[in-house]
């Protein structure tokens, strides 16, 4: 009886705080959402210098009472999911703990609490609530298209940095350290400044040949940028592809991705009609 | 007799106001864009210091010639169209408010008829005038895809943020407020300066360790503006298609896929129009 | 005999000016692209002060020398060109002049003989040198992508400084000349750098609003290079599909264009392989 | 017998050094990596003044141990090849001797060992160890891509080569040595980091028709970034295309594109080996 009562509580627990179908589990992650926006706008006050002076106090309260919050709930998640180890070691998971974590460290190395704005990662749990389909349809789409693109985005970065690392120590040579390239790592550190065409100023070349060599990295920052743009487009259109393909499978063979207009399967020959 | 006077007067300055095929639509719609750029033209030489101490007076009255113009216009566009309820709250109803407006709130507040630079809005009228239908055409394509991948694009924004949020963090916990990030809203305004490849050079990491990590964050942008472009593209191309498309199928064969200008089946030289 | 004679000079002349072909026209190219070389290169030096306080005048004397065998180049050319008129009123006949102009304008107002480096356009000439067709094919399908994609890009352009001109105002009533936003012009200025991604960081936004008002430039400037991208991409796209496209011609109308798998034409039925 | 033996030898040598399948060849090169990547990390060190003066004799040792080694790789790498020169001019073999030269050459040269950075060149010999197929795949066909639309870039590159001496020479004229643009050459120095978006804000605009010019050439650079872009994205989705491409025609009824690995037709399912 007992068990059966707390089986029942659990059960209850786990539809408010997993499912956002139930009017119930839509208002607690309603809820949430509002507190996280709240935590994380008082981390951000709580940084400035002149708010904290003032109303440091009451901010601090306020974190504490949602950090105390976000700890409970993660509790009731551990209690209410049948299998808590599985959900402790899930992204979710991970993500509930990192969110709470930071205040307790900070108990014991002041200054850590800032780190509770990782609370904004749960601010991404807004799609779960939309809950349109599309929003989380897009968000698939992307993931998946960067996914598949990811191991020729990394095959590229490694070769940038690479580049990067022979530029950064040529331009180090060129210029010295009176021009502000301190040492290679600095060096590097400019190249990749303006290799992604961000340019910050604060180190800028000032021999003619440092010049010279800076221009030519520039054009091959912007010419390379090209390689992502372009690995990521033709990932997203060869899905789009995918999408209008044929879902058919040989009723002989089990071959599949036809054609869209195939009669036979390509494999054996079999109809696909019959 | 009264009332068919008025419907006529009416109807000849709905032609005049609201057309652009007619000779005096045309020359109205002109006359109307060589205002709007006096008019903004105005408003820039008041906002340059120099210039309004010298000819203040003049440029006021210029704008005030223009703003009672603008105002007339707006009561002859109300009064000439026959829903004018839905031509207030229409887009352009609201833009030529907009354009009169701000003279007016500037005599209470001091100050806001600078922004009289919104009826720049207004010039983008001209693709009306030039009514070619390629720019009306481009335009629209333009609109069409970029609605298409809205919602992607959102998705992407939202991640996008978040990140922000979380690198800003950790940017304003290294370098701190010695080194120019005051704090985190300054941090997160520094980290979507960097990975958006702007780079003012207005605050730069000053320590190793925060350079290290903004070279993480451009490269992190240097990658990931090939997202939205990738989306973008993706969709021009899926339009493009779909533009050319024909979905007429062949009485005779049932082919598809035929030209858009197609008269006959290109499988079986069947007329598609029977 | 004597006319004959002329023309047969003038026939000479045109081979050797006009043809990349025969021997001596390839010479004759290869020098003017020499001399156009050299005289950028002495334009450039005269204009560092250190080097022209030096050899000013050496500078000078080949500066004049180069000009005056451009010129005589221009006067054969107009020679050696069956209709003269239409020489000088092309895109090439310009370039000529106006690569020999400014020295002699400079008689009138000194310091305009660094326009020599216009010059520099005439480098382009190397495409006609080199020959290989494959340069000219792909410099003429850029032109032609591009042309493609131009009103499009005009449409995206005007709506893009229409937007720069309405941020700009709000940031120049946001920051004020305090902060160094001194104008309107200037606050578009600031705009354009921004939304460019350029971010020279001479001006930069001081107050918690305006920085805020810079990220969301920033991010539109961020996801708008998308559109340019995208509408240049999908018009390279589609030439390579037009590339690929079927150049049978219906033997019965002349209509083309036709599917690659048309057996029968789609304007007039006719059978494409008979 | 002699002969034989070292024969032998050779083998031996060869399969440790040139093969990444058996596991003294595996370790071999994890052996390699790792002594580059301490090699690169001492030079770094070595570059930091601070970190110099207390450590100096440490790294250089280090160094030098990494160089001998090199070097006797270097040498063992001949003897173990059958075509021993085919090796040197070989860009592996060029890149190894890169990788241990600047050590020697500094004892003539000092300083000149920085370049000994050279060697993160030979960290890309990862992707032959992973050697998953899938890394060297996706670097083959990015190369193969790249190489593809590199005669357009060429041609892309050098027209805004062009472009950027003439803006650069008109900024100058504008500008002038008070404002930064001391001569021609700084000016197109400039004008790169403009139209590249980098704009590190070093040498900015003061004159108003300055400021002006610059917002075109910034706007021109936003808008001319697409063209690298899509060159390089047509040659990926095309290159996706090829890959999926058939040339066969059903021997039957004259389908074409199939799939790369059909065997039977998907119109009539007729055998296409036969």
């Amino acid at each position: 009886m007992e068990i059966s009562k707390k089986e029942h509580i659990r059960k209850k627990l786990h539809e408010i705080i997993y499912e956002a179908d139930t009017p119930f589990g839509k208002l607690f992650d309603l809820f949430l959402l509002v507190l996280i926006v709240i935590s994380i706008v008082a981390v951000m006050l709580e940084s400035m210098a002149g708010v904290y002076s003032k109303y440091g106090k009451e901010l601090e309260i306020i974190e504490w009472v949602i950090t105390i919050f976000f700890t409970m709930e993660y509790i009731a998640r551990i209690i209410a999911v049948k299998r808590p180890l599985k959900y402790i070691f899930s992204t979710y998971g991970l993500i509930d703990l990192l969110a709470t974590l930071p205040a307790y460290i900070d108990l014991l190395f002041p200054g850590l609490h800032f780190l509770l704005s990782i609370r904004a990662i749960r601010l991404l749990r807004v799609f779960r609530i939309l809950k349109l389909g599309h929003f989380v349809g897009a968000s698939n789409q992307l993931v998946v298209a960067l996914k598949k693109a990811k191991l020729k985005i990394a095959v590229f970065l490694f070769n940038v940095i690479v580049l990067c690392i022979i530029l950064g120590t040529i331009m180090f040579m060129i210029e010295g350290p009176e021009n502000g390239f301190t040492s290679i790592p600095m060096g590097i550190y400019w190249t990749i400044v303006t290799l992604t065409t961000v340019g910050f100023g604060d180190i800028t070349p000032q021999t003619p040949f440092g010049q010279f060599v800076s221009v030519i990295i520039m054009i091959l920052g912007y010419g390379i940028i090209a390689v992502p743009t372009g690995l990521v487009t033709a990932e997203f259109m060869s899905r789009d592809k995918t999408i209008h393909d044929n879902t058919q499978v040989c009723p002989n063979c089990s071959a599949d991705h036809h054609r869209n207009d195939a009669g036979f399967c390509y494999n054996c020959g079999h109809s696909l009609n019959d």
